[in-house]
């Protein structure tokens, strides 16, 4: 699979008063990095319509360099891992001056719609497996 | 009815890099109280297990002072008008030394289920109407 | 002054459980479209290194139809007053299909940094007030 | 140390288009408990006055269940380790029915101000250490 990578802007409400992006936010701008990543394989993160998804079991971050207002982020995503029903990805951060700011992963886990309510995970399709380089 | 006042501390989350509570935080807080004031009536923003909910159709913020990280505000939650369909609250931000902090309104209105995904406004149900004072 | 439009596009993480963005990050969104707006003028909403930015004194924001997961809303901004200190914007939302979404309004008041932690509010600079078209 | 706990309850703003809390904002939920923590001690996650501050460098999250509006979470906070100048800590959550929800881990650097704009970590002092338990 070639090398993806999306970029993304700090905005004033993502920094909190330390004058940085707030650690938090780095875990949304990953999510964000994955649907553009999904978008570009013809996929999703959520297709409700056809009732299933891909909800996160675990998320880390490793934080290198402070982010802040204005900086624009690129964030490079790679497939670590497809499982039998999970799929691991990894998220380098880099600022514009090409500079690492910081480190994430996610791991989510292929779910299907189970009831109003419920989900619960399943196999990887074959269709989308394939997408992901699994 | 009596008045109704919650509170809810800043918390670093909360703030930007201007050092004090970001604009639009004022707007969760402000649903925070809403939520507060209907659970003390014995009702809520959501029941989704019975069909309805409260969505919004108007909100707005005056801002007369900074609040700021481990700030204490005080949100006082008035009704305003109580109509067929709608209910208008005006919410009162004070600080821990009594000085005001802003003032927010919120117009929501009643709405059901109206098959998947979709949702259509509603008159509001009498014993609804009555705990809130309409 | 010619019309500004930018475009965002709704993430999974804005979306609420009734399925649509949830009502405070249309503000979120308003911020992001003055910041395009501002820097399209050669301008910022914080220029913490000059001293200078536009904390908020109000906000408000009327909504007409939901924002779903993956919609793009175009943001066109306005300048519908600019006072001795004060800048006042409007906010259009409209979705990938054309339709009205909400109407926001912000007003900001241009502030001096006034020694540690405090600002105060002061006339806007000529060369800016030019660019605002004020 | 005696043990510690916090509550917090997941609002609607919280939540996402799948009904639950979104996965990042379990982050914010480690942040609020750390500084009631900090607060049980003595201490604050950011003294800005005293110039010193506990920023992160690294933060991780596995999900167990879902938390829903209005589920009142406990946050269990457990020092796992004070080093020369990093605090990790460990946080359990759990469901008002008693159930896991998700374990979280963060580990902050005690950080002093370096000019503006500027920090670098530094050893820990003795009297917040002591309050830590290292």
């Amino acid at each position: 699979m070639p090398p993806f990578a999306t970029t993304r802007r700090v905005e004033f409400g993502d920094t909190d008063m330390a004058g940085i992006m707030h650690f938090a936010n780095f875990f949304r701008f990953m999510e964000v990095a994955e649907t553009d990543f999904l978008h570009a394989l013809g996929l999703s993160v959520s297709r409700r319509a056809e009732g299933w998804g891909f909800p996160r079991v675990s998320a880390a971050c490793d934080y290198r360099r402070p982010a802040r207002f204005e900086d624009v982020l690129t964030v490079a995503v790679a497939v670590e891992r497809v499982g039998a029903k999970s799929v691991s990805y990894r998220f380098d951060f880099t600022n514009q001056r090409g500079e690492e700011v910081a480190v994430g992963r996610v791991t989510t886990v292929f779910c299907r719609d189970a009831g109003p309510g419920r989900i619960e995970s399943a196999e990887i399709p074959a269709d989308i497996r394939a997408k992901l380089g699994g």
